[in-house]
């Protein structure tokens, strides 16, 4: 079908207006009598299923789950699940699919046992129930969590064959509820030798992180709240810390205690991890907000392009400094980008939806994203993220992530 | 515990920054030997659970469910189920708890047969594949929805005693994913003719509506996605139509028909349900958008006030016209109000969340919210709303609803 729009880009990159103004994708088929509405399926001739307390997906959806990997041999819950990335759409990722990311497993707590304690450097040390927690004035956020090793898999000297969930998904975005921090530190009392807050866990590892005075009393929160509902057990049930824009590993899940201290703490989750090794032999520690990154999910390895013609390019951005105020997409390896349309709901500390129109020819082509925030950061190269790296150090990786879409449809993971 | 600021509205309203500035809610405890750091609890004990491909709620939480009611005697699917709106916080639903509404339940589509047809008054009908809407660019949008007979109990002579999700429960909100149908209507050519579409779903009660063309080509959308994932099947799965801050009937699901019309349709599903009629014998038909509501979720009915103290009085807002401009919460049965804190992600046709900081004496009190939107339309009393209508006619219903606390903490439903 014909249309009077150009591409903007190489290799057929349209305007990011392209279908409001062109419209045709060229993938309806004129109506046939197969279709004809007249001909009514099996499903609409006697009265459907009933309601429920609970609304579950699609058996057709059953393929869209997380992807525990990376499970320590001989331990249990050690590892991660990761977000299918390339299976979503939106900013919102469900409860259920949200990564999770554990030390020593999922702690079963008892919420009715567990206290939130804030002691140290303060006036007064307390305690508080989830019940004494829920009389506070709550605030809710829409925001991103990432975890610190994200992406590590893209250190590899060989581009590593997977999805981009597999790769990309340990970032994920929620309603996040809950009390702000400064409140319930207001009520402890902070002594002024209180510079740094050492946050930990209710699991077995007791994970714990040291956590700037600074940033708790900023935008920091106990969340008790994820899309609604309460905390799922592996994202924290009762309670976790809350830092909107910084390595996930500090957003302490089952939070349990806040040890308010005049240094940090040099813990083992800070200093044998979610810390970067050089190449002069010094680790760089305390690298704290989430670098500026894109990805794009679809197309992406796993999914398959049809027939040559007019497909969306569509991915997820964010950044620890705010909200997105850029998106470029290439589909010429990075000789040449347009701008992609955003979705309208940009929030600060947010994934942001990028879509571009792009009309494939058939032929292999590498597809792009670069991201920009509003402070003016612009998404690294693969290169100029590793420069100046030791060898496997895979945290804080925010590199441009290059797809090659092949001939035959098939997408695959390239360095370029 | 002592703080500084005093109320600004009758029996114990504070200002919306009240917390941030006195911080005490007086029911945090001192630290104990009981609930010191140094006495692990049982679950730190041994490595706790490990990574799944979902993640469920806790079972501490298997309470919070959607509650299916009002279904007809003898029939299946046909009825209701009803978001537990004073279980949550924040203002996206979580999808299983998203509420449903079936005229003859819930299809099993198979999504590969399914096809969405727009025929009519049209220069080329047209049959679109899942997996041909999948390549025109997409739009999402966090916006709530709402059945035409939501609250509709309100209309009873004396208050009916139920839980804030059960008297208000058909209302939701997520993050709607999907095709502009301004896009494919532009694709297909809509004659000059053509004034409106009837939409019709393929359950099997085909259930249909006539949609303005105006609306069509305005910001409906055909969903695929809720929430980040596919739709469910009890909200349309494979897909849907999308009317923002329509009413909710008019959102088919399971989208199967779009033909393009000269005029309204007049099916059943707008004339026997959905009209309001007058008392002077004539009903109003087509009354699209949802007006401007709000209603505190807690404290609500069924949850229980502890001691005298200050408590958080939290709730949802929302209006078919726009943005929510202001809340109002009242504490002493409507003779004075305070502006309630609203958070941050305010957004066009979507639920907002409002919280107010409340110092309650011990004493019986009623409690109420009333909500402006930014067209400046002002939530009216219930005595407003039925002004002129029939007796039982109940869809359309957004008054300010009471709830009074009790002495004993218990929480009832008034008209005030």
């Amino acid at each position: 079908m014909a249309h009077d729009k150009s591409p903007v880009a190489g290799n057929g990159l349209f305007d990011r207006r392209f279908f409001l103004k062109a419209g045709v994708a060229g993938s309806a088929t004129l109506m046939s009598a197969a279709a004809s509405p007249a001909e009514r399926p099996a499903w609409m001739r006697a009265p459907g299923a009933p309601m429920s307390p609970s609304g579950e997906p699609s058996e057709h959806e059953a393929h869209v789950q997380r992807r525990p990997i990376g499970s320590h041999p001989g331990t249990t819950g050690t590892g991660a699940a990761r977000t299918p990335l390339e299976l979503l759409d939106g900013v919102i990722t469900p409860s259920r699919l949200h990564f999770e990311r554990h030390h020593s497993g999922i702690p079963a707590i008892d919420p009715d046992e567990h206290r939130l304690v804030i002691h140290g450097l303060v006036d007064r040390p307390l305690s508080f129930s989830l019940e004494a927690l829920s009389r506070y004035q709550h605030v809710s956020r829409i925001q991103f969590l990432e975890c610190t090793g994200n992406s590590g898999a893209s250190i590899a000297p060989e581009p590593v064959q997977a999805s981009c969930g597999a790769i990309h998904g340990l970032v994920s975005a929620s309603e996040w509820g809950g009390v702000p921090l400064s409140v319930l530190l207001q009520e402890a009392g902070i002594k002024a030798s209180g510079k740094w807050i050492i946050a930990a866990g209710a699991d077995a590892a007791a994970m714990s992180r040291s956590v700037p005075v600074e940033k708790a009393l900023d935008d920091a929160i106990v969340a008790l709240y994820q899309n609604g509902e309460r905390l799922r057990p592996s994202n924290g049930y009762p309670m976790r810390l809350f830092l909107p824009g910084w390595e996930g590993n500090m957003s302490v899940k089952w939070l349990r205690t806040l040890k308010v201290v005049d240094q940090p703490a040099m813990t083992k989750d800070e200093t044998s991890k979610y810390s970067d090794l050089q190449a002069d032999g010094v680790a760089r520690l305390f690298t704290f907000p989430i670098g500026v990154k894109s990805v794009i999910t679809s197309p992406s390895p796993g999914l398959t392009m049809g027939e040559a013609g007019i497909y969306q390019v569509s991915g997820i951005a964010w950044s620890g400094a705010g909200r997105i105020r850029r998106v470029e997409v290439s589909a010429d390896g990075g000789k040449s980008w347009a701008d992609a349309a955003l979705d309208e709901h940009i929030m600060s500390k947010c994934l942001t939806r990028f879509r571009s129109a792009w009309r494939w020819d058939g032929s292999p082509a590498v597809i792009l994203s670069r991201a920009t925030d509003e402070a003016g950061n612009v998404q690294p190269t693969r290169d100029a993220v590793l420069e100046g790296r030791a060898n496997g150090a895979f945290y804080h990786y925010n590199g441009i992530q290059a797809w090659r879409v092949g001939a035959d449809g098939e997408i695959s993971n390239v360095y370029a």
